[in-house]
């Protein structure tokens, strides 16, 4: 099997917030399929990032819905090309309210992160990471 | 803020359980980053799946590991490309073990698709698209 990811799709309570969350405090902009009210996509870079009811997502896959508590014991990154763009990506995010869980700061490994959470507690690390190579689209080309 | 993804991290209990998983049963390869014993990376197309303790993971993020439950309120897609490779995924998958969560089956939305369970209850959907399209990396061109 290709080791590849198409979709990720976060389980959310409250899709309307959440659209309105990654439209306006991200600045991302939702798929054309988006008028469907029942679910939003945003195209990234090669993979597509889905908003669903939590409780659709687990009858879809054939599970029940269990999860409880804010830490979802995934995270999801996004790295910028120096410093100085987290420094600026925090700026932006903090002046328009979102929730920095960690400051941006220099860690053990080498990189520069800090973490955002979004309106339902799922949590986006904004990263430089000197070792890693992306390309134009923002591919991982290296790591 | 580009619409990027760079890095998607979960969270396990078991590290070396779940990366034998990975390696063993969707038969990918970790990168050679992989030699750091607390930490494991899978290159896919363009981004980073990586395994890390979940309590740790809540340490870096600056959060509570208070996540409960079997569902993690996400999942995340392979997208193949055709009925016929969705199937013989399952096929393979089952050969070697992996918990089926639902069978493959054609869905109200045109597409064709099924859920397995890694050994810490992740959720991967492989799943047909016909109207996506994607490259010969694997990335999303269109959604």
């Amino acid at each position: 099997m290709e080791q590849r990811l198409t979709f990720l799709t976060i389980g959310v309570t409250d899709l309307k917030a959440m659209r309105a969350f990654y439209k306006e405090k991200f600045g991302w902009t939702p798929s054309k399929e988006d008028d469907y009210d029942g679910i939003a996509f945003f195209k990234l870079n090669g993979i597509v990032l889905g908003l669903f009811p939590a409780d659709e997502l687990a009858e879809d896959a054939g599970v029940a819905q269990d999860g409880a508590g804010t830490f979802k014991r995934m995270t999801m990154a996004i790295n910028m090309r120096s410093e100085k763009e987290v420094d600026e990506a925090f700026a932006a995010l903090k002046a328009k309210g979102v929730t920095i869980t960690k400051a941006p700061e220099k860690v053990f490994w080498g990189g520069y992160r800090g973490y955002v959470a979004d309106i339902e507690n799922n949590l986006w690390e904004i990263a430089y990471n000197p070792f890693m190579e992306m390309d134009a689209e923002g591919n991982v080309s290296k790591v």
